[in-house]
């Protein structure tokens, strides 16, 4: 790989004259041109994007910020991402990782090395816990088009946001397992991150609809989101003299835990007890019994996300100077967009026996 | 967020001069820094790194390129990724990262892009097919450190490489199921892979040596890697007049598919039919029967290869200037690397009983 330095160099012409021959400027004789291109054939020159963005005020480049990855829930952000990046690289933009996981105390910090690389937009899966002042300070620095996504947190009304309706999914499963005929209905909820309020919500609304009271002692709240912890909860369920028919879980992962806690505890999912997920991850069709969830969609998420970025920073690049001038905001006003989700009624639950169920 | 330019503009200096205050070098008076580094603090100046990268002749950027890491395999190269990223955070690296996946006609492109960018070096999750000839040769044009993760290739011995030791994963999970007793253990292997051609000798290697033959009938090449197309194998041996009481897996995905499979023909897992996956991944012990598997050591995987580009770019940044005088290279050699697995026997395989086998 060559520079317009070297290439210069070995043809004994100014950087100048490589330049315009090289970018197809006028200025240079035929002849020279014609031997400029083809020095930089034969020694492999790559323009330098870097100087380009630099001319340009615009480096091309946008942030990516997202949590664990890893891990059976990687899936979901995964295919997010994925589909992120099909849209960046179709629109010539490249993608800057970063994993908040790694450096959680240091969020300021990030966003400051986003900063000085001059990313022209940021596309965030928001830190596990709520922001702090500092954080959302140095975020309004940035001055670029920000989208948020899956999960929303205190202040990200100010940016895009694209996810899911977990609030109309969550009354969904809960009314799938109603008509099932299930009344003693467990939830596993998820109380720090917003999806998890949502989908609390929709259980507890679902549930008020239908005159059905929720048991507390059957509302279990997951901290760390570990394997251990839903399974260690739903063993503790299915242990109590009067134990629910159906359990709704935060997500997937979650309602994988729970049908390995019945299995242990001795009971068939979903004879004895049914148990629903929320995601729709590649493994709930890979498992037996094929689990009930409400299906996201990853692929569409990622790529309303991405296509609004790069139309905010279309906007941005076109509005800046104007807007710099009059004070006004050099972004289209922020729009907040919930994908629909849908039930995928599989063979994780099942109409409620109550010979069964009390046995 | 403001510029080098803004904030000379804003205190009616010099770029020179501003630059001096703000970096801390001579040349300015003292009241004239303060006043500088006052109006930075103000309007949020961030230096800008791309200026920094050209003058150094460094990006502090690396290109990172990967396959599919949605799906349940994401798991695994998540993992390796997270861990790359932290190595890379912490010796102050961006990683740009690539998907090879919806660029698959274009590889040569992406790694012009790349060097356009003036990556530093590359982390780089080889492409699903063998290279072509065009992409191996703008692969060695990039004359930056390279090192390829997982999968090897013909013409990847140029460059470092970091993977798990296939092969011998493979031998210990054989000889695992013929230490309980099996003799008829089919395979699921995966020809198009390195990782899957390794396992495939391992395998072979460890029946070779057992003196057990091999039924060809037993012996299935999975193509795509889809969740059906092992479901499908493994209904098919369990359906036949003298079917295998052990399965080998490709992997732990095929593993699950065959666990569902086995349970959808009316065996149980494994009473009936013992099923051994490779990987470890997080859902591995999440699902019931939890599954046998060979584990990988993707944290390791992610960290060695992290340590390695970085410790190459160091060698290449202190090294290149006499390297191209003496036309000698500006790396060290290529280091190969397989980390060791480990067998993981847990609860998807258990002693060969004859007569479930034949019943």
């Amino acid at each position: 790989m060559s520079s317009l330095a070297e290439i210069s160099r070995i043809c004994g012409v100014s950087l100048g004259a490589a330049s315009k021959a090289l970018s197809g400027k006028p200025g240079v004789s035929e002849v020279t041109r014609k031997r400029i291109l083809s020095v930089a054939e034969q020694y492999n020159y790559r323009p330098n994007r870097l100087v380009h963005a630099i001319q340009q005020g615009r480096s091309m480049t946008i942030g990516l910020t997202c949590n664990k990855f890893g891990g059976g829930g990687g899936d979901f952000a995964g295919r997010i991402i994925e589909s992120m990046l099909k849209v960046l690289y179709e629109a010539d933009y490249d993608a800057i990782i970063i994993n908040w996981d790694m450096c959680v105390h240091q969020g300021q910090q990030v966003l400051r090395t986003l900063a000085e690389r001059r990313i022209d937009g940021l596309l965030m899966f928001p830190p596990a816990d709520q922001p702090s002042q500092e954080y959302l300070q140095e975020l309004s620095n940035l001055r670029r088009p920000i989208v948020v996504i899956d999960q929303s947190f205190a202040g990200s009304e100010e940016y895009d946001f694209v996810g899911s309706q977990d609030f109309e999914g969550a009354v969904s499963a809960t009314e799938h397992l109603i008509s099932l005929g299930h009344r003693d209905i467990a939830n596993l909820f998820h109380r720090q991150s917003s999806t998890g309020r949502a989908r609390l919500e929709g259980f507890q609304h679902a549930m008020a609809q239908a005159g059905i009271p929720v048991s507390g002692k059957w509302v279990r709240q997951l901290q760390s989101l570990s394997a251990s912890e839903a399974y260690n909860h739903v063993r503790e369920l299915l242990a109590m003299p009067q134990r629910p028919s159906a359990i709704l879980c935060f997500n997937d992962l979650a309602a994988l835990d729970a049908i390995k806690a019945a299995h242990d505890a001795g009971f068939k999912v979903p004879r004895d007890v049914s148990i629903a997920g929320f995601a729709d991850l590649d493994i709930s069709t890979r498992i037996h019994p094929a689990l009930t969830t409400v299906a996201q969609s990853p692929e569409d998420i990622g790529q309303q996300a991405a296509e609004r970025l790069v139309e905010q920073i279309e906007y941005w690049a076109q509005n800046k100077r104007s807007a710099k001038k009059t004070g006004a905001t050099a972004l289209l006003p922020p729009r907040h967009l919930r994908l629909p989700v849908r039930l995928e009624a599989r063979e994780s639950t099942a109409i409620f026996r109550p010979q069964m169920h009390f046995a």
